[in-house]
């Protein structure tokens, strides 16, 4: 099949791309070091490849990823990072105990209780570093994990993750405030014990060699989006949203890419050679940089400017090599 | 079943409001004088609540919407305004014309030449009045009318989608341009012939008693948005992201409401008496205009910038009358 067969909008991964990154953070870190992120790409089949790379660990947002990745058979160890106090999908988590390893983030008493009542054995504590988002104080996080180890919880140690920090700019005042957060994280860890310290993110993952952290949280580096583009990481833009023109003028054109087919969160996407003018619902206007419009019928690729909530738009992800189709990846694990 | 019931997060649509809204518009546009427009909620059960408050004339933004009503037997006269040159689409609607009356837009030779290629009958000429999207320009839709008519089309007159002025704030200015565009739009019909004028959004609705439009395609009416609610018109919100508090702090509160649930594209929801700070693919952090932010477990209401990407992140809504779920709806049109 070739990719001009594909009918539009639709989701194309370069598979070669997407394998060149996921070798290249495997190389910078390896195994374990990384928790490949799936909220990122909900895509079991990515995730596959990332296991052939030596992962065995992964990162979830959402207890229908954790359910769907044991489904799947794809890693060993799964951390739901995030909190959840849905007693019906804690126990749908907790009914795959024997099947994985399965470890749910708390940072209350709420989402301890929760937790324990759907029977979930492990936990880790989910720790504020910064972020105004979920984990709770640093000087906290002792006393939560003492009460969960009083109710029977096997405590996995501690995460916190520094998001805010993912966009700085500067290389080394992002390295700065980083290292500032994790010494919160560390004297967190410090108080809760286990073995586990996981922080970060793709924006991240190369200024935690002195942070004390034993995992990085990454996802969006084996797809790219053209903000995490502007940090000069060393991963190449994978991931693109195929149109076709279906009207074209003296000045601009339009594709059928729109709003429902894009993660708009980050401004509008991007498309090489052209401008974007403004996204629609179910198009995109742009116009060329140099020349004439494209005609009705081309096939235009665009690139999103936030890759997570792109992906989650689409059912499925065709796996490219040039022109030539090789695989379809189900969008397996979107929705909740 | 009661609303705290419902897994978060989840599409909420106030079932009587929703009701209130469409017989409003119904009032203003009764019939045919509405075409609902089915991009804005891509569900053909709140369709059926279109058809009661007798329309039975529909706006389709894609294919899938198309065969979807037809499938669903909802409607006896779609309109697909929007091109399309995907020759699988084009034939799985004509293959549909028996059932309902089916009529795709055209702006080009190329989509006039998809279309019959494919079998469609029935064609309308897209003309450009200002929004630089798709359309003809006004001056060369009555050549194109004739090459349809050549090709033995029956053409049904013009659509002009006047959508860069749905959010003039200026209740007078906002009737001015439109006036002007219409101008053009009548013109355009004068060439073309055929008996349809079609223009016109929830914005403009109520704008176009002197236009000569014959048919106005308004959608998000029925559910509304934090933006179109601007305008101060006569309908009011009826859907909402309901999400679950499950992390709070002493200054802030987290819900399971995302980006990944939202359409963002017109900024940050909203949520009555708080403040949204910020929206990640999972969350949305918030605090109170006064006190303490809401404790975990609580059930929080989230306001859409703007409805239509919202609803088409989800695959059903649920319809409430205060806290009972009286039905769940499939958003079944969305996709592509």
């Amino acid at each position: 099949m070739r990719i001009s067969e594909v009918q539009t909008p639709a989701l194309v991964i370069e598979g070669a791309i997407a394998q060149q990154n996921i070798a290249a953070m495997a190389a910078a870190l390896p195994g374990t070091r990384l928790r490949p992120h799936m909220k990122a790409t909900k895509c079991t089949s990515l995730a596959r490849e990332q296991v052939r790379a030596g992962h065995t660990t992964f990162t979830c947002a959402t207890p229908r990823e954790v359910v769907g990745m044991v489904k799947a058979g794809v890693g060993d160890d799964l951390l739901l990072a995030n909190e959840c106090v849905d007693s019906i999908r804690l126990q749908e988590m907790a009914a795959l105990q024997d099947n994985a390893l399965i470890t749910v983030a708390i940072d209350s008493e709420e989402t301890l209780q929760a937790a324990h009542a759907a029977g979930i054995q492990h936990v880790l504590i989910d720790v504020n570093v910064g972020l105004p988002r979920c984990g709770i104080a640093p000087e906290l996080a002792g006393s939560l994990a003492d009460k969960a180890r009083s109710l029977g919880k096997t405590v996995r140690g501690v995460m916190g993750y520094e998001g805010h920090l993912m966009m700085v700019a500067d290389h080394s005042e992002r390295l700065a405030k980083v290292e500032a957060c994790m010494t919160l994280l560390r004297s967190a860890a410090n108080d809760v014990g286990g073995d586990i310290i996981s922080a970060g993110g793709t924006g991240t993952y190369n200024l935690h060699d002195n942070t004390g952290v034993t995992e990085i949280q990454a996802g969006s580096y084996s797809l790219m989006d053209t903000q995490y583009a502007q940090l000069g990481l060393p991963f190449t833009q994978a991931v693109f949203v195929i149109g076709t023109v279906i009207s074209s003028s003296t000045q601009w054109a339009v594709i059928d890419v729109g709003l429902k087919s894009l993660g708009m969160d980050h401004g509008n996407p991007s498309i090489d050679g052209h401008a974007v003018w403004f996204c629609s619902d179910e198009h995109t206007t742009f116009s060329p940089n140099e020349g004439a419009p494209p005609k009705v019928g081309t096939r235009i690729r665009v690139i999103p400017a936030h890759v997570d909530p792109t992906v989650a738009q689409h059912d499925a992800a065709w796996v490219v090599n040039g022109d030539d189709v090789i695989d379809r990846w189900a969008i397996d694990l979107r929705g909740w």
